[in-house]
């Protein structure tokens, strides 16, 4: 059998460093397709003149697309029989990605625990993707759920790894050169500085997307992720093709700029869950809520952390009485994002 | 509410000037996705080589990427509460733009007019598109009817602007270095000159094309455009989403290839309207009329003025007995383009 | 009328050359759009670095985007009225093609036969696509069935073309500077080189893609192939668009990664049939049987002929008992790929 199984759960020991396959030159038809999927307004991504005024040589390649670049290599090696995509910790994006670009990245198995059943256990990779030039431009730890091939093989000893809760913000890396002391806000779509936020405070994002089969099967493969849930409906009993989870969070990311157009660069992901699954034919919606903002080693640049959800329904809850997500619930992300003091 | 709600009919006075946001840099990327968006096969938009031997450095990215482009960054200040779209007038094109340009727009209002019925009013803006050296590429004039946040604000002096019904053939910009002398028709795909055009001819296009909901919301987002009833089926009470009028001017351009592949570039957008609605599941088809023809400043290059009509249904009907437009009529556009003579 | 009806069977004289329409500069959008479009990787195709550690200048368009750009040119000179696609033969790539490059076509008819029944005919071309510089960078032949404007018109002389069955591996062109001396099995994806197939092995590519409207429309249009069955749903009685296929020969080839990630570059297409029609809804699949493995010229590259077969059902079979095609066959197509030896 010459085609890839995957591995199974027994397949990944602790310590173990996976290259993954087909590294990806990245260009402007890629921003385009990004911006053509989704409603994606930052305007340092969006224009060299106002990404050169903040310090920049161009405008970089939308954070996001750096993660689904880096993210889709791992699928084939980490989550082709995985059956639930648990979790994030510890993302970071070190380097802004220019048109011309190419990324490769590779994972190193940092956690396993076998589940009481003996059917599947947990597996906890750190990915790290680079550039031509060798140096990261993005770090993320996530844990999945994977199926074992043979019930019967051996638990391994339990190795949990130790994941801050949120990146210290002296750890968030500021591009160099960055600065917003030329910020013009009226070119950025709206006016609100980071002290114009409060801890606390909920933002609807107002605008609402219905998700089309063919967008999200655009996406996906664009990211080069051949998870067979995504595009094959004869797959599921249902019919129903599964829609990749970061299809979620760039649309989620998008509608934010709606509120937050001056959380202009993601600088960290320090959590987030797939509460749910998302199908073809909901409406998405988005809504932040405030988690802290602080000042970086940066004057003039600080750093907001945000609650990202996405939702199939209306309004801003995120759990019912019993703790448990919503139904509506789609995407809880906890991220860092740079915005002018 | 840190989210834009829009602009109301009483907050345009006459003489204000929106800067809009987000400029954007484009790329091949958005020239590949229009191509693969639109049947667009005009051979000066198409080919580096086809348009250095009409003289131009390279191949300029096609005009309504431009419109678009400029076109969307206006919809969050002007068409946000737009209860209609009414009409374009004086529109031209006035600079070809390349891949790695980057557009900015702003808005002049020109004019004001409450309705009778006091909740709405008509606003007419002049739009300028810049590129990153500040030059003007395009401008043109819109209006369209905006609902009032306070029906009972009182009523602005009327101002009607005085706009031309037809831009003046020498008021035409005629891209610096342009020269049809070599050019080539069968590179080009039609045999037919200026001159073989008579005022009055109407051409069917053919071709016809039916129109999925991935597709116009792929564009519509391309521009950056976020008008909500584009996207979000839950927005209308029939659940349809309402394909943007300008992925309709583009389709019926496209199409009006055949028959018209000489047509090359548009320089002035002297009239427009959108007629009927648009959604997804119909098939477009695509006449024109020559209203007029006309030679430049540039010896070989004729200015033919098109009515491009863009219909739902078949035949070159355009208005009833009622001189309303017939419910199939999508579009009905008057155009200045360039041909060789 | 100045619209193109296209040319009926008679005519078609044998020696005829016609150079096609609109020239095409390709870009990183093209590219972009293509790996959103279908699911390849070919780490070739995909990274500039990989591409260079095997001595090519930089990362070329897939082969397949050179294929469609150049047939796409030829569809409204040769197949507008065409009943059925019969054929393939004698396909070679000659060139890689970068992006930026500008690439035109045209096709000397080599053959024609009238069929029995006096109304329709078989045309033979063998079409050339060429860069900017004239140098030709693939070549195939093709042949269709066309209507006659007039029944009545005289049958022309038979004159059938005498057509390779396989190109010989001795006209296989290699890419100058082409060396898998330093080929990295682990970012290409699988570790089996050439020496790891044999004749008669049968590969399942286990991924399947279920086909959307929109995605097929976009493919097609970016070719810029105007056949309006592909995109017109009024034009067949029973409504249904059929899809281009040469979507189906991307989407199969771009399946067939998984199995066959190192057969790298195609160099020439033997032959080809479109089996049966293609739907969206459908679910496409695919397989390959190894028919041949060849040394090249160029130590260490080798030659792997490879049957390519979509299906839109399950398992491997080609035919029925009376030798024909089965239902669920879309695609036969015999390729020359080249492999690390």
């Amino acid at each position: 059998m010459k085609t890839n199984a995957g591995r199974f759960f027994e397949d990944y020991r602790v310590g173990d460093v996976i290259r993954h396959a087909v590294p990806r030159t990245l260009s402007g038809g890629e921003r385009a397709l990004y911006h053509a999927l989704y409603p994606a307004r930052g305007a340092l991504y969006s224009s060299d003149e106002f990404a050169r005024s903040c310090g920049l040589p161009a405008s970089p390649l939308d954070d996001l697309i750096v993660f689904h670049t880096v993210f889709g290599k791992t699928v084939p090696d980490i989550s082709l029989n995985a059956v639930a995509n648990l979790g994030y910790a510890e993302g970071r994006f070190l380097a802004p990605v220019y048109p011309g670009d190419t990324l490769a990245s590779q994972s190193e198995v940092i956690g396993v625990k076998q589940n009481s059943n003996g059917k599947s256990g947990v597996v906890y990779v750190r990915t790290t993707g680079t550039n031509q030039r060798g140096e990261a431009v993005l770090e993320y730890v996530r844990w999945v759920m994977v199926r074992k091939r043979d019930p019967e093989a051996p638990a391994p000893e339990v190795v949990l790894p130790d994941l801050t809760k949120v990146v210290d913000v002296s750890d968030l890396v500021i591009p160099d050169g960055l600065s917003f002391d030329r910020y013009d806000f009226e070119l950025a779509g709206e006016r609100y500085r980071a002290s114009d936020y409060s801890v606390g405070e909920v933002i609807e994002h107002v605008d609402g997307v219905t998700v089309e089969e063919a967008e999200h099967m655009l996406a996906t493969r664009l990211w080069q992720n051949t998870a067979k849930v995504h595009f094959d409906a004869t797959h599921r009993a249902d019919g129903q093709r599964l829609i990749y989870g970061g299809h979620i969070i760039s649309l989620a990311r998008a509608l934010s700029f709606n509120g937050l157009a001056n959380a202009q660069m993601l600088v960290a992901i320090n959590g987030g869950a797939h509460a749910n699954p998302c199908y073809s034919g909901m409406t998405v919606k988005a809504w932040s809520e405030v988690l802290d903002i602080a000042e970086t080693r940066v004057p003039g640049v600080s750093a907001i952390r945000l609650r990202l959800v996405a939702t199939s329904g209306t309004g801003t809850a995120l759990r019912g009485s019993d703790g448990k997500y919503l139904p509506e619930v789609l995407l809880d992300l906890d991220t860092w994002a740079l915005m002018p003091s």
